[in-house]
């Protein structure tokens, strides 16, 4: 395909001298001759100037370049649609799979599809669309909506409702029973009946074996247009918000309740029962407890504020030195006191 | 159901001046009419003036309240009690569904159930009432007990034995091979064959997507009442103690050994070939290795006595003030020795 | 057996006064008369004097003991050499079974074995001996090589290769879609299709529920050799290294590149964008950013110097008391001035 035609269906300026042809996608390093490649991270326009690719997509703040490119305002965005220009996703082979185990009063939207040994309990209902995998698992009384995918392995347990276009990656479950115990008072623990659902709102994506349990009472929610990564626990009674994303091993303890647009890097952890704001950011592996303000950016465990974090992590390897400078004022100062008493100071 | 009715069936005294109709059991936040709500955590007993619910469930220490009320000592076990006399357990056909793929010489006991597509292998022996969900997973050899629930996705490995009473949420593998190689002195790894088994005891509950290693020699245990979130690993040949509690993402590397009534936080993490005391608390995000005294308990990675572990969580944003407080003091006694010097004193 | 021929087979040296007579493999505190045992961990020299073993594995630095015993360079190897002289692995049932769905154009190599309810997608490609166990799914063009083990419940996606004699735990993913989503500009998110595959080479063994992601573009490629533990999470278009071993809940975020025989303990996170060089170590729970030296030991989060560290986590501590003497020098200091002040020294 030229690249002025592609320039054309992404809604891209064509900065070149001439049109070349292309006829793959890769990353800046990986390109070759034919390749049309992207910079978004900033780390990587350095490697501008070294690419064997014949084309670039480039923001608008990246300086002229000699290869050939496309501008726009959101490079990321235009390098995904420019894959789908170039790549025919596999997939599935559509229709009811004759292995398939389907309750007699489960109802399947219009060209809904599931496959082999795909087990749909009684009451489900699966909208226009919806794409099971093989090895699917729905409980009774489960919804999926219009054009969801769920891939082979997912476990969705009773009564949750999926909501339209949701993806959800091999091996999550969600539903499974909250960590309720209550304490008997001989040290053994009573379980606690989970009769709440978990509602996974419309356009979020789900990762590979994460875990969504529901919980005693009321509803886990995953809210519209939220990602949540691979080995993602989310505690029972935990809320996610709109477009929130949770990067892999994030855990939520119950009773988690994450405004719009947050964000928490891989491995993070709430301590549950809190609030937390809107635009929050959370960085890798730290951990927080309590109310945090919407737009905070905390980091370690426990987490505050990032920006003296940043300085904190830098000071502490120094804390062995710190040490000897306290030891060593200690005795300078004791000296000092030594010498004023001699000379009758003090 | 009348409070009265339900005050009776849960052993507790009713505080109220009429009698009012309960109809649903719902959170503090999230109840309405016609449902009955508790407090057990302390956090929550400002929330009673605000709550619509018609009914509380209260601890003795607790004020009397406007709202009719049930006193009991323990009102989260009253709770988990209320919540079985309004919900019914969405619960799976019986039976053994002729998809099921049981080997000629595994035995069933009286009422065992099990799944479509759930595979059993040779040998295994299945307790009474025994439910094994869709698609488990049964290697050779295995036993499991009486009133035990796997659900759907669970795989027991070889050999393994699951007890009475035993619940195992979705997706957990029990008996996974144990992380066990030989270096063997080119860079290279020789796999050594993990022919322990796991022996999981009566009353064990086991979350989603959890995973249990057997190990080279011996068994991996968990003992009786024990409880585990999902995707906690525990490591070959460790042993949790009865009724410890892991939440979710909890870390056992090989040979940890936990006591009675262990807790581990979310995302705690062993360090193993370790004895860990009964009733030891190790707090979320915390990382500990080597021998843990019975009671203690640890936070940190890694881990120290917690309560200086307050003072010192607290004490870390100040470091880099304390790097110029301590470059302020070198600065000063400079300082003051030069003056010192000059008034001839030192 | 008697121990003579065990040393034969092993190629040990014996030293004993007389044969003794082994009827199995036990570690050094379980094991009793008739058991081989072994010490490789100099943690466990200490329990030489109490083993009830009949005879025990030794490394050539380990003092002569009363116990009859094997020399060899390597203990742990010869141990697990030993446990398969003495065990017999439990087989899965080999063929193709009548219930696995394999797609017509797959091919399968010679006494490749299929189990129950196991899918095999259009074009797939199975080496000769290969195992599939019960519930495996593999998805469209996937290939797999000779004698590779895939165990119950592991999902290989779309295209994916797997090497010969790769061993696959249960309930891993393999291929599921990387992270990718690019931010719309109103808060949402655009998917980004995932069209690299994931490439796992010859000799490598992953855990259970571990879970590897493709990438947008270009491949995720774990070499030859390396060893993955249960619950990792290998994020989109990173490299693991020949040799390299990565215990439980390790988290690589995209684009991480390790060397070989690098080493990351329990719960470790790589924050992505990264090369890590060959024999580096990251010990448990940390977390590393940025490029890392060959050889380099790091800890904490985020990671330093592991040399330093441990004094490091040694003073922490001592913050509190270090703010105390910080305060005292300064108020001390500070009464020195009022003293020089008062004498007309200053």
């Amino acid at each position: 395909m030229k690249l002025s035609e592609i320039a054309r269906k992404l809604s891209c300026r064509m900065e070149a001298e001439r049109d070349v042809e292309i006829t793959g996608i890769a990353g800046i390093e990986e390109a070759g001759p034919g390749d049309l490649t992207f910079v978004s991270n900033r780390k990587y326009i350095q490697h501008i100037r070294h690419t064997r690719a014949s084309a670039i997509i480039l923001g608008p703040d990246v300086p002229a370049v000699a290869v050939p490119s496309l501008r726009t305002p959101n490079p990321y965005l235009a390098f995904a649609h420019a894959l789908e220009l170039f790549h025919t996703p596999v997939e599935p082979e559509r229709g009811i799979h004759s292995t398939a185990v389907i309750a007699a009063d489960a109802t399947l939207g219009p060209d809904a599809s599931v496959g082999p040994f795909t087990v749909i309990g009684s009451g489900c209902r699966l909208g226009a669309r919806a794409t099971l995998y093989p090895h699917v698992i729905l409980y009774p009384g489960v919804t999926i909506g219009d054009d969801a995918v769920l891939h082979a392995g997912v476990i969705v347990r009773e009564l949750c409702e999926i909501g339209h276009r949701v993806i959800i990656q091999n091996g999550s479950i969600i539903g499974c029973d909250g960590f309720g115990f209550a304490p008997v008072g001989d040290g053994t623990y009573y379980k606690i009946r989970q009769t709440g659902r978990v509602i996974i709102e419309d356009d979020v994506e789900i990762g590979a074996n994460t875990t969504i349990d529901r919980a005693a009472v009321g509803d886990t929610r995953i809210r519209r247009g939220a990602k949540l990564d691979n080995l993602v626990q989310i505690g029972h009674g935990s809320q996610v918000g709109e477009n929130t994303v949770l990067a892999a091993q994030v855990g939520l303890a119950g009773s988690t309740r994450l405004g719009r647009n947050v964000q928490a890097g891989g491995q993070a952890g709430f301590a549950g029962h809190q609030e937390v704001g809107d635009g929050a950011i959370i960085t890798a592996q730290s951990g927080v407890h309590g109310e945090i303000a919407a737009g905070a950016v905390l980091s370690g465990s426990p987490g505050f504020d990032n920006a003296l974090w940043r300085r904190t992590v830098i000071a502490l390897p120094k804390l062995p030195e710190m040490q000897r400078r306290i030891r060593a004022l200690e005795n300078e100062l004791e000296r000092l006191r030594g010498v004023l008493q001699r000379n009758k100071v003090e």
